[in-house]
Parts: structure tokens; sequence; C-alpha cells
């Protein structure tokens, strides 16, 4: 199994970049490669030519079957390729400019393809690469999903609208319904592709539930959203009382203010590398949803907790200089994007909104900073040799 | 029973214009009077003064009491007044220059409180006069609805949006979720309030199915879509084969046409009145969904017909001609709604959609002409002496 999944040294002492990558099998499929080269510390390298090859797969190759993903709330599809790749499907459901309406709650908008890309391209750019490879594409839901599908239970919701387009709405739990149809025009769909992760059986994952998790209800509050003191409670409670598991908790707030992602009720590690290892920042269609406004609760846990990685406070003030400006970068790696010779995928307000959004980060740092001096958590020098002080930069 | 609901004469013959109206009795509230105005040929007289009174009655009142009414699969209120008055109000959903999505069936489209405010006036310009007065209104649903309400279905929908916003949005078959929520800014709401029909108990009415009903379903067409011939055979059906109702009908599909509503499924009469009576043109909440688009299949019945009441001809001629056009006419009488201080009720694309639609229709009572001689149904002298022969105008 080990040799399936991933580079994995006996003792995590060693550091990631001392394995022996095994991703250079050039027989394999990029999608395997992607798997074989997933560590401890993060998904992919960043500098590893597979990703390039992988998205490029995800883009062009010929999809051999389509059919509808369970778990989760909306529709989504598991798409099959050549040589046993598999890509989960999320489908273009409002156009490219809409904000989500200011009287629906994070638990009731839609998911975004395009967000699901921007999130990839951020994660990386972050310097975190814990979101799997995403790309967009262009597909014929006539040819590529209605005429091949297996699964009756989605292929009895094809209809051909009064616009003449073909339009399905698959069988989930919101917004499955003929007054929410998902629609080619009249063929073509914009939609984006994720690279599935190893299969449950070779890598199981465990889910944990976030400590600043949101209530999910209209009414209630979250115990985090009364308590001031509330990380207090949570630094003693494993496994965010030792390692890096609070830092990175961290890490995933900032990645989610950014971009105004309000959902993340929970949150993935693989269960081989035990709870010393990176968070999986998987489902990120609710993301970029309103750029006009920012969500400042969900920078609750930085400042709550006032603690944050060295490495990303450095990425991060690297972003907000004016030659690394981190709307410039995102819009240059978006244009990689084969969706991006449609139309930009993040509109520029929404670019805007990053920087805004980073500078308020910043902000709220140097706010701890002048309140506590244990804020820099020094995870550059040997990360990996267990809790240690937190030093400031 | 007869003193509640109306003049009515013994023997139609007589003429609606020959009744003795009972509705100058000034103690009476609007409401009632409106019910006693009612005839077995129209709903209301247009010079009659009891229709400023009571559409500013329905626009001012004290709001006294909220309840959803049911029936119907979209989201409504029962409201109620002091002396006993009551309307149906249907709440602003979109917003009104939004275009009805391409890819939504017509059952699937939202009702517009706009539209229903349009249709009363459309109709009445039209010389129908079949459609209650309507009226819009600025409402505090906290104070109008919320707090006032004894309908506990409807109360416990009630919740203050993420934007502070307070929404609700009851229980219906249709967009009554959290997902579609109906809300204040942050109090007021723009409603259409309907006035009611008199009670079904005093006054019970017959809901007869239209021969030109849509099928209701997203893949099979009805059988007037397959049939070119399909009048004939209405032709000889009762009740289409006598009187008026074969021409009362067209005269429903032009207004529907004008204001592209293709959701009459059924109509209803008054039930006292037997055959010989006008259709009440209820439930336009789907008209005026799209400017840009017109929908020739809701002429049907003139175009399989080539039949249309004399009257109705006319003022369709006089509405097409420069200085009494439609649009024209349309935008100042929907000045006089109180809403449209707020905003205009119809947009000018909305406005010269019903220009361009009036071209059409008379375009179709021309290939009519040119094909046949009996297009012209003369209603004009002595309507009421039972079948006759169509004159050509």
């Amino acid at each position: 199994m080990r040799a399936k999944f991933g580079p994995q040294s006996n003792s995590h002492e060693e550091g990631y970049d001392k394995v022996t990558w095994t991703t250079d099998v050039e027989t394999h499929p990029p999608w395997l490669r992607f798997h074989l080269g997933i560590s401890r510390w993060e998904l992919y390298n960043r500098k590893d030519p597979n990703l390039a090859q992988l998205t490029h797969y995800l883009a062009t190759q010929h999809i051999l079957g389509s059919v509808q993903k369970k778990g989760g709330t909306q529709l989504k599809l598991l798409i099959s390729f050549p040589n046993y790749g598999q890509a989960l499907l999320k489908p273009m459901k409002q156009t490219r400019h809409a904000e989500t309406d200011v009287n629906l709650f994070y638990f009731s908008d839609f998911e975004r393809h395009n967000a699901e890309i921007a999130a990839f391209h951020l994660d990386r750019l972050l310097g975190f690469n814990r979101i799997p490879p995403v790309v967009g594409r262009l597909i014929n839901v006539t040819t590529e999903i209605k005429e091949i599908t297996t699964d009756r239970r989605l292929s009895k919701t094809f209809f051909t609208s009064p616009a003449g387009n073909v339009c399905f709405y698959g069988q989930c739990e919101y917004y499955c319904s003929v007054e929410h149809p998902v629609c080619g025009q009249p063929h073509m769909l914009e939609v984006s592709l994720a690279t599935m992760l190893p299969d449950l059986t070779i890598a199981p994952r465990r889910s944990w539930r976030s400590p600043w998790r949101r209530s999910y209800s209209r009414t209630k509050l979250a115990q985090w959203e009364k308590d001031p003191a509330y990380c207090d409670t949570v630094k003693q409670t494993p496994p965010y009382n030792q390692g890096t598991r609070l830092v990175d908790l961290i890490d995933m707030a900032v990645l989610d203010f950014l971009m105004s992602n309000m959902d993340r009720h929970h949150y993935e590690t693989f269960e081989q590398f035990g709870n010393n290892t990176f968070l999986l920042h998987l489902d990120n269609g609710r993301a970029f949803g309103r750029h006009s406004q920012d969500e400042p609760s969900i920078l609750a846990p930085l400042q709550q907790c006032c603690r944050i990685r060295r490495s990303t406070f450095l990425r991060l003030r690297l972003l907000s200089l004016p030659d690394f400006r981190l709307s410039d970068i995102m819009r240059e790696s978006l244009t990689q994007d084969p969706l991006s010779r449609v139309a930009p995928l993040l509109s520029e307000p929404h670019l805007s909104a990053l920087d805004r959004r980073l500078a308020k980060v910043l902000q709220v740092v140097q706010t701890c900073q002048e309140k506590h001096d244990d804020v820099i958590y020094n995870d550059i020098e040997g990360h990996d040799q267990g809790p240690r002080s937190a030093v400031t930069a």
C-alpha cells in the first residue's frame, strides 16, 4: 500500500524534502503520479512537472463515464477518464459576475465551478499545496454526460429547455430541481474538474469537525461567536494542544477569509499520517461568492488565538508588496486554466478583494503582535521536531 | 343573496347597462360596493368612481391581519382590513428588471407582484374589466405581517438575513424555502394587493379547464400544439359552440399574448350567471417575465379559430395608433399606482414589447381575414341576443 501511496519515510524526522520521489515513473498516468507524490506535509510539490501534465490530462482526455457523486448537498458528478483517471465535476450554475444574494445564508449559497478552480490556484500561491489540482473545461453535456451515463437517476433529469438548451438537474438535497437546471448553450457547459484523491480503501482519511464551525442555523450562534476566550479551550484540547494542528487551522482560516468561504465545517487528514500532517482544503465551491464585502468572522481562529506560521506570515507579507501583489499573481496564474479563454475565472472586483483582505489579515497579525509576543510560530527551521516555542519574526 | 351580489336582471335581455347600479350606497365600504357592482358582463364599470376609492382603501388602510392563503403553488397572503375588507398579497420576489431565466419553463417561473398590478391595468385598458382591482403597496413585513399574524406556519419561517433584512418564506409547494426568501429592506417590502372576489359561499364560481391549456410537462405536447385543426373540435364542443365563450377565450389569449403569460391553465366564471357571462382573468403573476421575446403559441386560439370580437379588434386597432399607443397609455395608467413612486412598474423594454406584440396580434387577424370571411364577431350591437353570424368589420 505504501508504494501506491506516495513517499513516506519511516521516521518523519527525515523531512519531506529528503524523500526519494517516485513520481518520475514515466509510464504511470498523471493521476497516479499525483497520488504517489502525496507526502505527509503537502499534496504535491509545486515544482513537480506532473502538476501541469495532470491538469492537461483532465482538461483534454476523452471522457469515458459520468455519474452522480453521492455525498454533500449539491449536484456533482464523478467523471472517468482512460487509464482509470477520475475527477469530481462541478457545473457552472450562475454567471461568473453574479454575487451571492445578500439575504442568502452561507449554507444556502450555490457552489461555483470557478471558485473550485480559483481556490486551487490561491492555495498553491499561498504555498499550502493542500487542495487537489482543479482545472476548468468546456464539456458537451449531451455527448459527454447524457449519452454515456449509466446513472439512471441522473439521465432521467435531462430535458431540453424552452430556449433549446440541453439541461439536467440530477438528484440531491439542494437545488436539484427543474427550477434550478444546469444547462449547456445549447450543449456546451463550463465545469470544474478536481483530481480525485486516492481511494479511501487505499488511503483512508479522517474527518475533523472544525472547532470554528458555524452553527448552520438561521438563529443560533456557535460557541466561538459568543466566547472571546474560546481559543484558550481549543489550545488545551488534543490534537490542537501540540504540533502544528492549530497553526494549520489558522492557515485554513486565512485561505478561507481571502476567498470568503464560510462553509468550512469539517476538514480532513490522511489517517496513516496520524496527527502530524497537513490538513486537506477540500470543497471550496462556496468561496468567491461576494467581492463587495468581507466576512471578518472567518478570521476568528487567527484573531482569537493570535498565532500564525512564520512561513505563512512571510508569504502573506511578500504577496502584499507591489511587485508580488496577490491579485496580480492570481490573475496571471488563472490565465493558465483553459476556461480563462472563455472569460476570466475571477472578475477584477474579486481580484481586488483579495488584496483588500490580505491587508486585513496582516492588520490582525499586527494587532496581535502589539498584545502578545508568541504570535509567530516558527515552522521554518526543522518544522518536524515536535512542539517548540514560538518566535516573534 | 342577489342583493349582496351586484345588479342582476331577471332576464339578461335587458342588458347590463340598464341595470340600476347599487354601488352608490355611500355607507358601504369600497370592497362591498365593488362586489355589488359585479355584473354578468364585467367585474366593474371602468367609469365607476368606486374603483379609485377601492384601490386607495387597499393602498392605505391599516392592516389588521396577515395569514397564508392556501391553494396555488407559490406563497401568497390573505390580508384583512377594517370593515371586513380583504386582499390577496403577492410579494416582490425579484428585481423589477430581471428577465425570467431562458431555461425555466413557464410552470417554474416566479410570480411577480408587478405583473399582477400591470395585468389589471392592461385588462382595463383593453376594455375587458375582467381582473379584480390590484394595487401596489410598500408594507412593513415586521409590523404588518410578522407581529400581527396568527398563522404559526407562516410566523415560524421569519428570520433575519445575513444582510440584516427581515425575511420569511412561508410554506407552499414551490420556492417556499430559506433558499428563496422574501425580504424587506430591512423591513419594507413591495407587494401587490388584489381585491378579493365575493366569498365562494355567496358567489360560487366554476373553474373551466382551458382548451388551449399547456401540457405542464417538460416533454409532452398538448393536443392543440399537434393539431392545426384543433379549433374545429372546440367550436363544436359546449360551451364553445354557442354565445361568446369562444371569443371570450380569444380575448383572454390576446391579453395573455400581450403580457406573455403562458400560465392560463384554467379560467373561472360566476356560477349564477351560467354560461352566458364573462371570463375572470385571475392569477397573472407569471406575466411580464420576458420582454425580449414573444411567445406566439399563446395566440394559438386566435390563430387556429380565426375569430375575434369586433369590440376587441377595434380597441386593438385604436391602441396601435400613434396617439393612443398602448405603451404610452399603459405607462400613464401605471403612474396612478402608489408603487410607481418607488420605480416604474413596467420597465421601458416591457412597455415596448406591448406595442410589438399588439402589431403581431393585428397581423394574425389580417392573415385570418385574407383566408376567411367570418373573422370579426360582431358583439357590438345587442351582444346578448344569443348566437349570431359573425360580420367582417
